[in-house]
């Protein structure tokens, strides 16, 4: 069985991806931050967890040389960047550059999958979205995904390293537990209906089942020159369509009020261009519907 | 007087930044690696001198508020940068980030200048080179420096800090013991006469005492959009040209050999668009016989 290190494995991503490459045959070891009981851990596909620090030490402790290494660890609030930029640095650009300096000292044949944001585009004039648009993050967070590009630009290219990243859109799915439909599930068994925006922001969502799928599909196509593809399904939904239709699945029937409000450097709308995606054989496969389906279904088990 | 704080005050650059500065009537501190004596660091106009990182801990202790920070320090070099990536990393891009986060967290009204460098650009297709040309670095080095500018667009955007940026060429002058200038100094007096390259290569030389004037020129500008300027002098020339004329001024009379080499990743040729700087009333004042006349007479005192 070829072996696969994923770091921030117990994040959202991380254990999706896990399960997923376990389910193909892969073994799995996961280092990061977290806590969680073996039996968890083992559940989610791991064959080895070690919750530590993306260190260089960690990583030549438990490395292993791996097949691929997908490095999901790494900050995933814009808001948490905002507020600590210089723990959100390490966190995302500190723990990129040690597993990067990992490969080139110890591991050069490992390819490495790195799942970047759209936030690196920031407020894009065009859209949809292609690879080649002007970064223009507008948050520490898309600034620190950006960097964290950069130096796997800079390795790949260096030291031969192969490399590919995605940048992922609206990512959603099962077991995440914050962001607008896990906020939207707790409104509204808790009453409220009063929402952040106008509601006509639209959002390019992607199940977190069709991303797992892309990126172990990049593993084809890392290169040293690096290969940049967005994650998305290449079309876009209103905010106030997807949660209305999340409160009928609730049977809450009570109507929508949007504030109006919005956040400076949010962007009113994001739509990837899946053109580079599909043309390596990756196609979405979960509509949103299913997704939200699935998404409320899991809440509605959860208490 | 007015507080300039110089990190890196030892190095190159720093040294003669901090030498101008004194002279304008600023109190300046200096801090960063490197020994010399008391003596020598009053000589060259600095107040105190503080030999430690630039880690936020000594910006803490000795910062004390400055009306401005140089921040001077980080790695010169891309042949280390290439051996080393990490070290140069941490010299560039962490003592960047820590600069930053000081000004964040306890002074906010400092202005920073930062000198980049046209490593940024990497090979450039259309000469001159303007700041909007497109950053594709080919080497660790020219990759930090453009982090480390993105870092300061990153905190001058969110938490409202006032920073200008100029990427430097081909800076020269006294007191610079490395590079093209002092190797053909040094095989002049040892009898050699072959140099690597084609000769036909083409820098944009600028003397450090316009870098100085340029650097503290760049204060009125600076904004929390970060004003970044191309610091050179608009015109190139070639390194046959620039060597021949060190050798007839060291009343060397021997033909120069090239061997022809070139490098991968290092341009043919740099040249700035210089309009920027310009428009900010600034003009280089130091044509490059000159500041080779002095170069030399600089060298020949030192033995």
């Amino acid at each position: 069985m070829e072996k696969i290190l994923i770091t921030g494995a117990q994040g959202f991503i991380g254990r999706h991806l896990s399960k997923y490459l376990n389910s193909l045959g892969y073994k799995i070891t996961g280092i990061g931050h977290g806590f969680w009981t073996e039996r968890e851990w083992k559940s989610w596909g791991l064959s080895e967890w070690y919750e530590m620090d993306i260190a260089l030490a960690s990583l030549v402790a438990h490395g292993n040389n791996p097949y691929a290494i997908f490095h999901c660890a790494g900050s995933g609030s814009v808001g948490f960047s905002v507020d600590n930029p210089m723990q959100d640095f390490e966190r995302t650009v500190v723990s990129t550059i040690n597993v990067l300096e990992y490969m080139r000292t110890l591991s050069r044949d490992s390819i490495l999958i790195y799942p970047s944001s759209a936030a690196v585009y920031g407020i894009s004039e065009e859209l949809p979205i292609t690879e080649n648009a002007k970064s223009n993050p507008t948050s520490p967070y898309g600034h620190h995904k950006k960097i964290a590009e950069d130096l796997c630009l800079s390795y790949g290219r260096t030291y031969g390293l192969s490399i590919g990243i995605v940048r992922l859109f609206s990512v959603y799915g099962i077991e995440l537990r914050k962001q607008l439909l896990w906020d939207s599930c707790l409104k509204s068994i808790n009453g409220s209906t009063e929402f952040f925006g106008t509601g006509a922001e639209t959002r390019d969502w992607i199940n977190v089942k069709d991303v797992v799928r892309l990126m172990h599909k990049l593993i084809s196509v890392a290169d040293t020159n690096v290969r940049i593809i967005n994650g998305g399904t290449g079309s876009a939904v209103k905010t106030s369509e997807v949660i209305s239709y999340l409160f009928r699945r609730l049977n809450n029937k009570e109507n929508l009020v949007f504030n109006g409000k919005t956040r400076k450097g949010d962007p009113q709308h994001y739509l990837a261009d899946i053109s580079a995606a599909t043309s390596i054989g990756w196609h979405p496969e979960v509509s949103w519907r299913d997704g939200i389906d699935e998404y409320v279904d899991w809440f509605v088990s959860l208490k």
